[in-house]
């Protein structure tokens, strides 16, 4: 029990964050929210991704659904409320106007144009205290805090490869080599990122359309924007020439070309590829999630996955985190294996902080 | 239900196959047993792996144990009861004096020294039916059979390597880049084959002990032989060469290596490399079953575990095929995965054959 507060606050505290962790990795931080009645009963809701109603909202409309007088609960909620008007609305004013007198949350919102919640709430008179939950809902959204921090796009990279790590044979000779399920999932993926990042060497090499598609072939209701890294000029009559919203970026420095996607608006990106951008992407601690799919082939000699990493002896090698949060850490996809890692040990999937 | 038998027989016969499963590939073959009584229970035994009671002496102890009355049950087991008296005892003896007056059973032993079991059931007086569950007690053995028709060792192959397929960077540096929980695994695994194989380069560059220890260091209870593959004689002073019960082989055939492995009683050796060696492996046809420890670790350009292989173009690939059978195809070893497979499509854990 933390200071403060009962048995029963930090249990509907607990339930906030663990229905926070059902939510997806990327554009916006984890959040859930949980609403606790009178009669001891606890109503969870959160945050489902980018224009999904916020954690608040969820639970108020879930309580609501199921007959609770809200004017007599508390509303728990593991991030400060926002109090500006983006997509979905401000979550304090939704708090106020449902009648709610009692909030609890983990963590103040340090984004500055949604921060002040509290304050909105207290001049309603609304009872305020914070702090429960504090360190659990900092370690869920840490990667996306140093994202923000940083004022570039969450950067999620994804590898696909034999399972000793090859992405094409010695001779050159590569294709799909991972299942129908791993490509479901991928194109599934790409519809939840504004924009899939490409070097001009896949470009030139795959000609890919970089979309999300379901499995008939058909495209998913969200797109991501085409990214394409590196100074070579895309071939006119490539796909991602001929599409109108293809940016290309034609720098090879990854601060840069972050900076200028989080200029455009972009908040989540999905590296793919090749083995070089990868490289630079991970040689400039600019990688905050993995995805790597394993077919179940060995290729022997070939080229690998991260060949295009700048390491030269072990200790130089990037140590990654399995993670539990949001998504399963280990998953299987048909025969694929479907591996899900941070790049550093504040997740809170794992207590294992693995070194060489 | 298959011609010829009940409902209540085939459910006894699945037990019975489900049983073997429980097992370990190897030396053995995979073998379970069940015991159908009068009041319609079943009681179940399996084979736990070299110098274990077999199958059907398990389920008959379990059966006395629960104070059955064997003279009016079925016994049921996937391979036909061996009539030799092996480290165990035969089985058809310990079946007539257990006063078991009816038996069921799956395949035909193939085994020439076991064979038999039947002849001496039927002239005991005892009703012997068989063919229920043939297909699913064939398919669970099929790569131990293709060994035992081939008279070599069954062969299973260790991988021990980083997320990207790296055994050693770019420089040569190289060491346990796995957890302690891999390594406790791969020791206890150790403990059950007959042999560890290493190539002569394995010996140059690591001195390894190949021998099966604890977590505290200690010798585990059963020791593998260490098996040196290769024309390189070894240096005097290193810790194989000191071993009296090194087994050093000097040839690159390993075909040969096989026979010769087989001639003095090896069934069951486990190959750890290095790339030369298990890329031989895998070129010869003679790898049976596949284990693959992975580190969450990026290592960048550097020596991969199947350099090896002969390989040189994708349609020369090896496809493997995720098993559930005997271990689980997937499994979490602290920060590590281990993922299991067999070489072709005969494991009932898998419906995917998978082919690029």
């Amino acid at each position: 029990m933390q200071a403060g507060f009962t048995d029963l606050e930090t249990t509907a505290m607990s339930a906030a964050l663990q229905a926070a962790r059902n939510g997806h990795r990327g554009a916006n931080p984890l959040v859930g929210a949980s609403i606790l009645t009178r009669d001891s009963q606890i109503v969870i809701g959160h945050h489902a991704g980018v224009g999904s109603p916020h954690a608040e909202v969820d639970a108020i409309t879930t309580a609501i659904d199921l007959g609770v007088d809200l004017t007599e609960t508390t509303l728990f909620v593991t991030l400060e409320p926002c109090n500006h008007t983006g997509r979905t609305g401000p979550c304090a004013q939704a708090i106020i106007a449902a009648g709610i007198p009692d909030v609890v949350f983990a963590l103040p919102d340090s984004n500055d144009v949604a921060a002040g919640g509290e304050a909105t709430l207290v001049e309603a008179g609304i009872r305020v205290r914070s702090g429960l939950g504090r360190d659990e809902s900092l370690a869920l959204n840490a990667r996306w805090r140093r994202a923000v921090d940083a004022e570039r796009p969450f950067v999620t990279a994804k590898i696909a490869q034999s399972l000793d790590g090859m992405i094409a044979a010695a001779d050159g000779t590569s294709q799909w080599i991972t299942s129908a399920e791993s490509r479901e999932h991928a194109h599934q993926f790409r519809s939840r990122v504004g924009g899939i990042l490409v070097g001009t060497g896949t470009v030139l090499t795959d000609d890919p359309r970089l979309n999300a598609r379901d499995p008939a072939g058909e495209p998913l209701e969200s797109q991501p924007a085409p990214i394409v890294l590196g100074l070579t000029s895309l071939p006119p009559e490539s796909f991602l020439a001929l599409n109108p919203d293809t940016i290309h970026l034609r720098t090879r420095d990854i601060t840069a070309a972050l900076g200028e996607l989080h200029a455009r608006g972009m908040r989540h990106i999905l590296v793919e590829g090749g083995p070089s951008v990868l490289g630079a992407f991970f040689a400039a601690d600019a990688v905050d999630e993995v995805f790597c799919y394993q077919a179940p082939l060995l290729i022997g000699p070939g080229k690998s996955s991260l060949s295009g990493m700048s390491t030269s002896t072990l200790s130089e090698a990037i140590s990654l985190v399995p993670d539990e949060t949001a998504e399963p850490a280990v998953e299987r996809l048909g025969p694929d294996v479907l591996l899900h890692f941070v790049t550093d040990g504040t997740s809170l999937g794992s207590t294992d902080n693995y070194t060489i």
